[in-house]
């Protein structure tokens, strides 16, 4: 998915903050011809993401990296999800940022796929999306997560598509000339999307045509009322809930009436997935 | 305690992964001399941590910021913690980026409070510490939020100190010769640290004189028998506890005992601060 | 539109290009207190584009620049575009790289905008759209300029909007596998779009309802009938035209039966747009 | 002529700007473990440029790229210039780029070979010559693609020879003054060059010895007069003509009579050469 | 000691400042398939250091490098110190940033091994130190030169360690205060020292029980009584020495008092090791 | 000499690897508002060369600078060189990077301007030449000391001049062949220098006219006669001393016959000045 070498400046980065001058503990260590091999066990249950990453940190350092799962398999605890061999200096240099990365994307990817059973359980063509709620910096990976957990990555960047929300509006005369205006100066390639407070603006914003219509912060009941009216009127316009949906209360939201949920919490307050690296 | 130029880079760095083009939203709205304001509120209990980072954002979109509260501060829910004044466009740019760093660093500062708390009714001399399980690319900012949830940074990276962990260890004879090496080796301006895993390795070092002593993953009766034992050879070695403590379980650890508990938990497992913007 | 911050590690990299030890003209002028004052002048007729970034490359400089134009304007031979006012050893070291940016972005726009006019002509709804076919580095600004002059800047790059091409088409069984699994496989917030070979895919396209149907190289009495029955079958899919379509034969194309055409000779062969700069 | 790996940064910016998160109509693509092939292929008659560029650029993906001709030949419509073999997502992530260099690479050296052909049917030592009209950021790129098309870069940057202009020159008393002052305070590594906006000026230069003389947009007649006295005086000194020669103007100038035609169009309105990459 | 790709944008770097465009020399010769071989050769007595970095600069210009000696070996006059072989462009390009490397390093290390050796003939245990006095932009080399001439690095930078100068002193009550406030708010990982300007100073440290107490300019004579009397009240706190020690004068310290000397020359003045490339 | 901005990148460089998270001595000083002042003094007599640079650091971190002597003054002991006022944290976090710059470019500047006064005597027309034997990453900085001292930059880099080399000679029949070769491929706009080993090298040079004939490590005797053969032949063509030649030797050469003296030692074997900051 991504070129291996448009991964390598993200290393180096990296690994310049974590050893701006030397790794001072590994300097001790008797010199060696002896490779040493390591395995890469979870322990915990749930969904592996970052392999192809985590391959490219280790092999940044002239550590070999055989993945022993695919990525995105679910695993068990005490599974080996791969093995590394190496000169045993630079496997340990690397080593605790490889698995900070394996780690959070594969607690993304946990939480993800938890939250996408969990939904689809009352329809089946439901998306979970993230936001743009990730950590200044690591969005590139925080997003691939997300789609590794069977979720959306919702847009990349403002770049992406238009959003047009409520700090926007109060700039335009109502919905209607907002997304009028979206219209006329967005380029073709672009989805327009906007997010709604009431009822009375979603049904102006599903007139004037706006690809996706987001309902900020509606009660449940409201939220399935609105929608069901928006369908009724346009069946292809996509209704997206967001507002402190998470893992724990999700089910309580109208599924089965809207196509999209998305979930700050999946990137913003991550679980991390419990892995440990054995040296034989 | 940074100097703002040097956050420049950073800002950057984030800014272009969220708006790689230009923002395809803000370009909509119309063009206006006149200045937005808007406010910063907490939305939940705690700690504020990145105001001068966050400050150092808004500028760097020529957005006035005037913060309301001191850094550190303990807020309630509702607690106006900033005011930013200036361009509606370049703020609304900003916006996410601004919040993502505040959120996050105000939820490991609202956390690492409240494991210190909790341990300092048991020793008030007791530090709450990091590890190096943080966000690569963040981890000057994950650790500056440590110190200002009242925690200890830690090493702050692989140059920082020298720790030798069990993954070291198996290198050398035996823990004494570790110790020894390190001490001969290393700069007279770094610490010696080493992770054992039984009592007999943790006599060994204090006999060793390593500086900090850690105990990783012992259960609490065992801690506590042998953090004892430790300091009655030698007061001035100190002691840490690590291995999965958080703020949950913190109380069952032998506290009165020992000088340091590391937690990952406070950085690869971060609940993010609730926060939102309200255009006025 | 753009953070001007944001600018600056583009106009530090040009500078460094061009200056990597120091300038060794200008060196040789005695030094005064005296402020220097220019003018840019048009030395032909058409859309001025670069405003905004011209303006920031002087002040990086510590040079003032006063437009006398609006970005976007059309400008006659002679126009004063600017006045810069500021010292003559900065202004005559960074006078050739604003002068490179605000030439090739105003050649875009000029083209650009003599394209949209005659296509206008014809068909007051279409578009005129660049392609990825930009200067490697400098796309931003490439596609920022196309906007200026009328146009649209089609999908940013390859993350911005699915493009499934000859090249790609081959991997799947059908036009219509290939849509079906890019409606399944990307995410709910970018459109997908086809280029076909001729009619049979066009119109298998149309029924798998892509968002966009791009006619490849069609001769123009194809382009028209194959344009005329996707619109037949469904009118909300938007027709592209693409294929060495310049502002020289653009009006032997169906113009009015299609919303897009694209050129890549906007952007590929760009016609510098003729600029001085005078010292009064 | 560069050290491969000197190249890669430049790779990793063009990139990036393509390909700021992922590919997405590429993920699209099955799974397989076959190598893919294709061609480029020149879709016109002209010299082709930039093949180790190229290379390095397919490389960087993990493809295979062999050139079937070598850099600077001369080819005809339907010539294949390389094949390349690799990874079918790789190869098809990098095309753009890889087309987009070549063909201005190619396209700058195709038009300076015709410039050099027509001028030196009048003078066979005359060179044609680059300005620094290049594209900010590909400067070092458009200057190799001159001297493959036989041309001369000229100065590549402010930092590379003196260049005395017009509006150097208000700030000295005269031209011998302006030229006096050059040689004391410039390194005896760098040579001298005036531009010249009349026949009394650059007789003062050639008689103060400067290395070389530009006429800039001296009419034909009066540069032939003017060059002739020029070479009367000091035949080592070299004349240059400068201001709008172009292709299609060029042998309206005294050819016979300079040793340096520059010309900014070379490098600032490239006409892009067509070619096309093919999969088998 | 360096994970070798650490070490490439550092390479970049130099080799970018040394090359920006091409070097206009190496294209002149002609093109060979031929691997050319060439010696590097010590022109003086000496300790080597910098091979690791050099084996790096020539391979990242794709030419072989074997080094006949050990890093840290002493070389006498004509010894060989590595061969390197390959296409002669690249190894012509890449010359003499590699010898400046090599000769930089070299030279710092041989200095310090001079240094060491005359000052452990008074005292087996005494560590020579850097000082933060290097090249910016060249630190981790400087500092990694000084360990293999048998130094001490001290501190690498600001981050590393607690080092309370005079001018910080200012701004405490007393140097009791400072030390006190140290400790209370420095985490547990870092050392603290305070440099002293008297004897007064001196014992107040010793008291706070900084961990190492830096005479700063103290004669020798007084040096000595002050070390003396430090250690008489705490024997593990360690002494350091400073100010204007270099290779001349060192012998003239209270070297059998001290644990510590720190030396700036040995870093600020460097004498450059003599070497040579010699092509066969 | 430099745009300001376009040392900041230099300075972000030098400051992060100075600091790379905190400084954790400056964190511990009490906060005040009230403003502190220092002095930077002259601890020897000599030339003072980066002021410009040093300014920019101490801007860069907020402090205001004011030179107290002009760039390139000559200053003896005791002499304030400039006062600087501002915020204690950020003028101490600075202090030692901008006095290492300070050092080492006044160091190399009094260095030159004596060996220029030696060199003079004999000759008043004599040039002081710098060579590429300067720190990696650091060459503008040690190439504009020289200036500032009197001396010549001889080339900046690869890119600037053709200096064809004993090694490089190697690959061509004959010293006139080279220059043959170098004249037909070589831009118009640089120079072309020759190492010769020989009279007859030498001499050969000198009829094919290279632009400056370097005398490689020719005894003085030797070199005096070859020098005057030369002039005699061609007065225009450039003679330059080269081969460790230092303060020490200098006039041992025949310096009367020679317009150039190149000298390593200047940049390679600096010798700081002795500067210190003292806070009032």
């Amino acid at each position: 998915m991504f070129l291996p070498k448009l991964i390598d400046e993200d290393i180096v980065r990296w690994l310049k903050e974590d050893i701006p001058y030397w790794d001072v503990t590994t300097v001790l260590l008797p010199e060696t011809k002896k490779e040493s091999k390591a395995r890469i066990i979870a322990k915990q249950e749930g969904i592996i993401a970052g392999l192809p990453i985590v391959k490219r940190i280790f092999e940044f350092a002239g550590v070999n990296f055989v993945a022993k799962i695919k990525e995105g398999d679910k695993v068990s605890k005490k599974t080996v999800i791969a093995t590394v061999i190496g000169d045993i200096k630079s496997l340990l240099q690397i080593e605790r940022i490889a698995l900070n990365v394996l780690g959070r994307l594969s607690g993304i990817a946990t939480t993800t796929d938890k939250m996408v059973a969990l939904a689809r359980k009352h329809n089946p063509n439901i998306k979970i999306c993230a936001t743009r709620k990730v950590i200044p910096g690591f969005a590139k990976y925080d997003k691939y997560a997300i789609t590794i957990g069977g979720g959306d990555t919702h847009r990349f960047n403002l770049s992406d598509m238009v959003l047009i929300k409520e700090n926007h509006l109060r700039f335009f005369d109502s919905v209607s000339e907002a997304i009028q205006i979206a219209k006329e100066k967005t380029s073709f390639s672009k989805k327009i999307e906007i997010e709604v407070q009431n009822e009375e603006q979603a049904l102006e914003a599903t007139k004037s045509a706006a690809d996706i219509v987001m309902l900020d912060n509606f009660p449940p009941v409201q939220a399935k009322i609105v929608a069901k009216k928006i369908k009724e009127i346009n069946k292809n316009i996509l209704v997206e809930l967001s507002g402190n949906i998470t893992l724990e209360n999700i089910e309580s939201f109208p599924l089965q009436y809207v196509d999209l949920i998305s979930s700050g919490s999946l990137t913003h307050s991550v679980r991390n997935f419990d892995l440990t690296m054995l040296i034989e």
